[in-house]
């Protein structure tokens, strides 16, 4: 066993350099868990970043950042650049394949090279390791791989993006519209000045698909899941859902049952004194239901700094530790073809919202095209609006087939009694 | 690396029994997990035991306990027979000292011993597990040894008794007295013939005392460390915590300031809201504060055959894959000597009640007596009850000193207008 390892750091934005001043500081104290002392050797960055607020000696500089993968002195590459393509898959892919262990918060990279840098890792004996790219705070992959290692999980769910948790607390808390909501966000520096990944779903879909091939022992799948972000829930949606005992939130969400699994991403309608309803703002709680040891809970904060240097920290630790593991559970000979399903055949209650003109018949037709599609009614609201020929029909529905509600929601849209475009939001009964 | 590995459970209850059954049917999948193979090799258990649900294989049956420390065709010693001394001692000890790898759910006998065995284990390079000794369901262990890994923790504390929490539960939601609520749980299989160490703090005691060690790298202590049980709690208190908005819980609790470590196992009045209010029945619940983490939660099922066997089985393979650990997080020549203190110089606000003869003077008296202690009231409530002679006065204080409240009612004991002894439940606030 080494005495010392030679890490590389390549990325220093915010977590690079908190990540940078963590080692320096902790070197001893990491040294006292490990046996091993973690050395910084070279740091990598764009020369064109903004002004930094680490100061890096000249001798650690790496001019290209791809000499670190090369480099004899080199035992762990530390890559903080983010995104799937360009210098990050670069960089990782170099580095795996000429053996160096590699640590990551890439959840882009992970999702969609995953499987292959996984295969060149347990080939060439080194670790690929990602704790980081899900929930920082929270440690929900060495927990999947160690702590509940003995499970067959059936389920994993939870809120896994604090920016858009963060949107909907604040619409529902301070009855803020969605822009404003947004806006406070950025401006508080939980959502970016492009938040459309966290917005969009997209965020959470990267996740969700680590999670699952944890989870499944199968592999990363990126054709059937289904992504829906927070976009289309505006005030009237959250004020609605509070008026019938529910909360809105975003859910990234993967079950097998037999051997089939579905991955979905999207707002739900869950209950309000349940336990997920009540995590808010930036947290992130994860729900892992499995064998023989029922449901377990964690909950963190997701992101930041220091939530992501505690996951960084913590798979190198492993790395120093010499625990060498297969990065997705098993070995990849090992891992299954699951069949992965869409959502159309899942059945669901829903919550319903169809503005239209008040006039005779509209709600007759809207049963009958309910009932057409077979999706029966279990709780109606009509609510008056401002505009007085115009009301707003709010249905929980029994339960019924997701492709039943695209279908009602598709020949609804055509309607010329429609004032606004119908939407449905599913309801999940959870912890 | 070894292919095989060669394992002897002693101590076939029920645990014993579901660990048992779960290596026998799961072989193939630990070995994907791990490269290596378990073979169960030996089983020893008391032969006058009640009838076993599970059926041994007569080569498999080990006479003598200990020859399974002495075999060379043992690697990894599994016990389950559980106490402080006597044969779980003996084998742990005999174990550790011929260099087998020990797993143990005992955490009397580790909350005892842990410090000397771990010495050995580390001594002779063996693993030293005992992720089932603290709340089956949740790996809080294996957290703080590497999920959380690099964080320094400054508190934590949780809900790590399900029997108890099981009782207090019961009393609330079904209005139980505290007799009915235990009959219960023992009828149900939640509380054992013997209740005396999940109802008297004991077992909460225990598990508190591993996770202070783990926790901040200090010895074990067993001194400064205050238990009290949730015996004294009875129906009135459940009530007048609901009445004030509070949900009354044991909890256990360890925390540090500077280098000084407090650890204090006790009832608490904690806010109805709060998340770890609503943690009932035989759950339980670990909230960790460290930094640069922040606040993580753990939450999962604390006993039962399926949950400690998830523990067992994660340690297990934590063994199999060559990840020798210092059982303590840190080697012991690095763990750090703190300073426990007792509670008594520590600031509470508490729920005090009173039941007094009903005449002049009284409430100034005790008023006077709370002033002379320097301890003040926030709010007070008197309630009459059935017998009109008597009244039941309930008072929050603001915060004052434990030494003081102690002091309160050991000069109230001794009033005679007394008709019940006083007593004082702490309030916490805590997430």
């Amino acid at each position: 066993m080494k005495k010392n390892m030679n890490i590389a750091i390549v990325g220093l934005g915010n977590i690079g350099s908190y990540f940078y001043n963590y080692l320096k500081k902790n070197r001893n104290i990491i040294f006292n868990k490990t046996n091993v002392t973690p050395i910084i050797k070279y740091i990598s960055a764009r020369s064109f970043s903004k002004k930094r607020t680490v100061k890096i000696p000249k001798s650690l500089w790496l001019k290209n950042y791809l000499d670190a993968t090369k480099s004899k002195d080199i035992d762990i590459i530390v890559e903080l650049i983010g995104g799937a393509e360009g210098a990050a898959k670069k960089l990782v892919f170099a580095a795996l394949k000429n053996k160096k262990h590699v640590i990551t918060a890439n959840k882009a990279l992970v999702a969609k090279y995953g499987d292959q840098l996984a295969r060149i890792a347990e080939k060439n004996k080194v670790n690929f390791e990602f704790e980081a790219a899900v929930c920082g705070g929270i440690p929900i992959i060495r927990s999947i791989k160690e702590g509940l290692i003995a499970n067959q999980i059936n389920k994993i769910y939870g809120i896994l993006n604090g920016t858009s948790n963060f949107i909907l607390s604040s619409m529902d808390k301070n009855n803020l519209e969605y822009d404003v909501a947004l806006k406070k966000a950025q401006e508080l520096g939980f959502a970016e000045s492009d938040p459309s990944a966290d917005i969009n779903g997209e965020d959470v879909s990267s996740k969700l698909k680590i999670l699952t091939a944890l989870s499944f022992n199968s592999f990363i799948n990126n054709n059937s899941i289904l992504v829906e972000g927070i976009k289309n829930v505006d005030q009237t949606d959250i004020h609605n859902a509070n008026q019938l005992g529910y909360k809105i939130k975003l859910l990234g969400i993967a079950e097998r049952k037999d051997k089939k699994i579905i991955q979905r991403v999207h707002p739900v309608l869950i209950k309000q004194n349940s336990y997920t309803a009540k995590i808010d703002g930036v947290l992130n709680a994860v729900v892992v239901e499995s064998s023989p040891v029922g449901q377990t809970v964690l909950q963190g904060e997701g992101a930041g700094p220091g939530p992501t240097t505690s996951a960084l920290v913590s798979d190198l630790c492993s790395v120093l530790r010499g625990n060498i593991k297969f990065p997705f559970v098993i070995s990849n000979s090992k891992r299954t073809k699951s069949i992965f399903e869409t959502i159309d055949e899942k059945n669901f209650s829903v919550y319903l919202r169809i503005d239209v003109k008040d006039k005779y018949g509209v709600l007759s037709n809207i049963t009958k095209v309910m009932a057409n599609n077979k999706v029966s009614v279990k709780r109606l609201i009509q609510n008056p609006t401002n505009n007085k020929n115009v009301a707003s029909i709010i249905i929980i529905t029994h339960v019924g087939k997701n492709s039943s509600f695209v279908k009602v929601l598709k020949t609804l849209s055509k309607k010329n009694y429609m004032v606004k475009k119908p939407k449905f939001i599913r309801i999940e009964n959870i912890l």
